[in-house]
């Protein structure tokens, strides 16, 4: 794309049709202005066929706040909307409507409160909360699903991707297999998640980071189209990366001359005083192929050299890789535990495209509005529960338990005030029949989950760093509960709401459900 | 992310560590200027999990060309690269190469032939073909395959769909759960590979079509708190877009109160001599509610209202809807054809996503370099045949039967001319024993796949509009046979080789083979 359209495909105009014909209806109708507020959450965690996430790791607000910063309606933004004709020629949007788009339309005046980047997050959390003028609210939908969707799944997938490495090193590698510029949105989620640098250089830069990579099977190809061999390029890099001397050592054959011949180099840098870094296997049985190598380099001497992994890993794939190194080291005298703190793990595709399952399915729903004055819960009844949101103002809580892990999600009321009670009952969201009283001595502490982000036009909340969001997650990893953060079959975790919430949506539903029955009969 | 941060992530760093790395090597050994040639293929067909393709759409090729016009090492990109720190403080990368990178590296040392967009292509043949100065090729790699790789599964993806919904008309949806800005390529590719519009405004702007969409459930929600009521929505937005009205109607009830209130609707704008345009199902059994707003419909006098499908379509789920039609309308007394030509399909995740194989392995591997003045073919032996590339510099061929139908695609050296010759023989490019003799009266022409689109610096290559690159692909699949184009287990299009390409290949294997078995004896 040139930059000349990237501009135009990337700014306010990174929305889809109906926000903008929605928005002239509210134009039309006189409701443009009234407040409304829209929650953002996901129904359900991803879902990898295999295996499911018991967790996610929220990621994206800081990009989505520097995007709302940048996006307005541009002179030539409003020519296009201008020139768009309707099926008989007219145009689509009326010149006053274009007026106040052009005018009047701010993402500042909107509210934002937010659960921040880097924490655990649960299905039917309210994760983003946008109050403001209807249209402005409206039109926000798309950006913001885009970019919270994607950020979070990608950053739950290196969450669980790290688990399953018991947090050895992990590095981003999918800069090739991303969907186009989403990459660096990925790398960045990644990072947050639990991958502790990319390959990926321009958002290394970005994001303060050094980015890692050494060199590809095309370096030790050239050496052999030049009639040299697999040792040659192993020596010209260690020539010029002494320090940082790490071998890929499949091209030819692992065993029979990847590892040897980078065992010689580094021996040879040894001499001059050097410490090699290690070797990357990136093909064939890497379980078997790590014992085998650790055993070589151990017997010459180089017990510390890392292990690079790489090749379609994911947290499968690195779970039976650690069990069977566990189970069969020890039968060619390595040890373990020595070989599996030596791994790194190099994950590519499988990282960057949430691979399993490639979209989370956050939503942005209208859970109430302003007219006449007065703040009107407002809800869509579904024929399933669990897809009608939770209607109104709201607070979320996150409750613990005395061994300081997270028992509960509760959301209420925006005016109750769940430290204020001596016993909390926490309903199922769905299920009737489903609840659970804690009494004050049953639980630690309760916090509350939203901050404020955006308030009266102002951006109150100062976005931290990446290194900062990384300790948030880890901090908030392990105050689950194992169960949870189980790569498999996870124990639920559960998210409640307060007897308040649940008699306004049970009253909403059965009054909608009284209406239709009255029109139906008259 | 901030916008000037974002020109340096998407510039020449948008790429992976090590190609820089590589670039200093092959720049220190002297070499970083021989020509060399990478093909770039892709392995296998995307495999969906319970159906596979039988063919790709090939994409992004413009999008890489404008990359490669504007990505160049800048003095901020330079300077980062320069306070790279190896493992002992000092300067990772050194002047001179990094003077070489500002000074002297350009993408228009490069040549490039390409397979067009739009066309139908095959595992293991070269799409692109690049040569040129080692180390600027080899700095090329990861930009090429994220471009390329993501466009052409998300064209693929989008034929798939088109395909399984009798070329009825298909719009993307997928803006909110694309992958961060990745949206806006996946949308060209969707629009290339089958979607006739997409709702995303941004990219219908810099594409030149009109966007579309109407409204969501947010609208009518927005009624109900306001004390109005479903068709009141219904006629705010019909007042407005009285030639575009087009309804969603599964708020409330599909067809207890959607569909009724939308006749209503339509009613009165007939009285105004308005044209209504249909509704749209987006929850529910779309099979049956389809058919039952259609006999809705029908009855009123508007049998040729559209009634748009949304909600989690692919490939499959249309398949279904279309199968169930078939069987279950002309029991409620409707046209099974007629309702089938009325449906319009708006998929959105499964497409922008391409669910179920949301990554496309292509890859880019060094097959020739040129040393001492002569070009030298590169092969990278792997244990699986199937990963060993074709080594050297080669031609692409199209062969097509006497119905006009392509039989085979038939790689071979650059020496050879397949239109010269009586006979052809086809050979599996793995399995030794497969082969397959074609006599001149066997086939009806031949056609080239590669044109050239880098020269000597200069682009030779019109990029085609989006209109042209649809027709195209959709000239292409025509000639596919109906085998190739089912939508589960395809009949394998064959991919052959030459007999001299063969021979080389099985030469090198041999070559390299024989030096690992006397270094083994030694």
């Amino acid at each position: 794309m040139k930059k000349k359209d990237q501009r135009t495909a990337e700014g306010i105009l990174f929305t889809d049709q109906y926000q903008l014909t929605m928005a002239q209806v509210y134009f039309r109708s006189g409701c443009h202005l009234c407040p409304a507020q829209f929650d953002h959450f996901f129904r359900s965690y991803p879902d990898y066929g295999l295996h499911k996430a018991g967790y996610c790791i929220n990621a994206g607000l800081e990009w989505l706040l520097d995007w709302m910063e940048q996006a307005h309606f541009r002179e030539e933004d409003i020519r296009y909307l201008k020139q768009q004709k309707n099926r008989v020629g007219k145009p689509l949007f009326q010149d006053d409507f274009l007026d106040w788009l052009r005018n009047d339309f701010s993402f500042s005046s909107l509210d934002l409160y937010a659960i921040p980047e880097g924490r655990v997050v649960h299905p039917n959390v309210p994760l983003s909360v946008v109050r403001g003028p209807l249209a402005v609210a409206q039109v926000l939908e798309t950006a913001l699903l885009n970019q919270l969707n994607f950020q979070t799944l990608i950053a739950t997938k290196a969450a669980r991707i790290s688990e399953s490495g018991r947090g050895q090193l992990l590095l981003e590698f999918g800069l090739r297999r991303a969907h186009g510029t989403g990459a660096n949105a990925g790398a960045r989620a990644a990072m947050i998640g639990g991958a502790d640098f990319t390959s990926n250089v321009g958002i290394s830069h970005v994001l303060g980071y050094p980015p890692k990579g050494t060199h590809a099977h095309s370096m030790i190809q050239t050496f052999l189209a030049m009639g040299l061999k697999e040792i040659d390029a192993f020596r010209a890099y260690a020539e010029i990366y002494p320090d940082d001397c790490l071998l890929l050592v499949d091209t030819i054959d692992t065993l029979e001359s990847g590892v040897p011949n980078a065992i010689k180099v580094f021996e040879e840098l040894r001499k001059q005083g050097h410490k090699p870094v290690g070797v990357r296997l990136d093909s064939g049985d890497l379980a078997y192929l790590s014992i085998q190598a650790a055993k070589m380099l151990n017997a010459a001497g180089f017990p510390d050299t890392k292990i690079v992994l790489s090749n379609n890993l994911d947290e499968l794939v690195i779970w039976q890789i650690i069990t069977q190194v566990e189970e069969e080291a020890p039968r060619y005298g390595v040890d373990p535990d020595h070989l599996i703190k030596r791994l790194v793990y190099g994950v590519g595709t499988r990282l960057i495209t949430s691979h399993g399952s490639c979209s989370l399915g956050g939503v942005y729903k209208l859970v109430a509005l302003k007219c006449h004055g007065k703040w009107t819960p407002a809800i869509k009844i579904s024929d399933t529960p669990q897809k009608t949101p939770n209607p109104g103002h709201k607070k979320v809580w996150r409750i613990y338990d005395h061994r300081g892990k997270a028992t509960a999600d509760l959301i209420t009321l925006e005016d109750e005030d769940p430290l204020k009670k001596k016993q909390l009952l926490l309903r199922n969201p769905f299920d009737p029949v489903k609840k659970r009283k804690l009494a004050a001595n049953q639980f630690s502490y309760i916090e509350p989950l939203h901050e404020p982000i955006l308030v009266n036009g102002k951006q109150v909340y100062q976005s931290p760093g990446i290194e900062e969001i990384r300790k948030i997650r880890k901090n908030d990893i392990e105050r689950l509960d194992p169960g949870i953060r189980r790569l498999m079959n996870p124990h639920i975790y559960h998210v409640s709401i307060s007897q308040k919430l649940w008699e306004l949506k049970a009253g909403l539903i059965e009054q909608i459900r009284e209406q239709n029955h009255q029109k139906n009969k008259s």
